[in-house]
């Protein structure tokens, strides 16, 4: 299984443990408010990083931006899966719009 | 090919295209800074999203953030992989942890 | 006048201005979503600026950053003066805990 | 003198301040990449207390905001004046436009 989507169903079963034990439980009980800001903080990081040309704080921030996107999705009852559709429907707009292109 | 991989490797292959019918080449030529505001960006509008409960919203950005954040990896030769180990290093560090706490 | 202030009063003013000629009008009908993304971004530019020790730049985003900010409140009813009452209010307690530092 | 100028003063002092003490202090010896992360972070908490409309959490996040800003304004040898000028030169610039406009 892609780690991504073994990540994905690991915070879907986190969601509901002990928020004592369990950082995805501790995060989710805050609130919607509350997991979406780690994704701007992450993001604020992931920036930063990038900027500065450190390339493992950028695989680090990204790590957590990709971790806390997870969980935000997972809080909306969203999946990995969803965003890949968006992406692959894109995609193939953009695809269609090449051959479009190719053929005017 | 998982729908991300595959999108990567166009990313990774419009580098290098003409920045007048590449929006990947177009933004990889105004440099590393530029991207990291892209991702700065899609992360804000992601967190508004969630915040307004918006789903198909949510979708859209967070489309748009992992699309940014696979074209700032690639802008410093990083892959999804990289940020795959990471996360699955962490994973096995967290798994580790609770089998020493189930133990203790 | 204080600049500030001044850019406040003028930014009150044009919220019911023509949304065709006057930028504040027109960014305030978009809806405060809007507004607050602008916000965002404006700070991620000031944080690259920053990064890059791109002097002129921080101050440009700076005050891209003000202006939205002074719209974001004026967006909700609040003002500047609001602002600066928090601040006065914290360097009071911040004072106090100094002096209480100081005889301890 | 105005809050926030005498708040600017005050972080110019504490920034030399002993860090075991002084928030200030603290933050300026951990670098330019943690102030901006705090701004970036600050802002994003702006926005999700101006999303949810919650206008004592706007006030607060602000502040903090404001706060952060000068912080890292100072850090670069910069102060508010600057970005009050710039403000003024555009406001200055917006009135000449607005002027032609009228004459056209």
């Amino acid at each position: 299984m892609d780690t991504l989507d073994a990540l994905e169903q690991t915070i879907r079963q986190r969601r509901a443990a002990d928020p004592e034990t369990s950082y995805v439980a501790k995060l989710t009980a805050r609130g919607r408010a509350k997991i979406a800001q780690k994704v701007g903080e992450e993001a604020v990081e992931t920036v930063i990083a990038a900027i500065a040309d450190d390339r493992a704080g950028m695989v680090s921030e990204a790590a957590d931006l990709m971790f806390h996107l997870l969980v935000l999705l997972a809080d909306a009852g969203l999946s990995l899966d969803d965003v890949r559709a968006e992406l692959a429907r894109r995609e193939g707009l953009s695809g269609l719009e090449e051959k479009a292109g190719r053929t005017a």
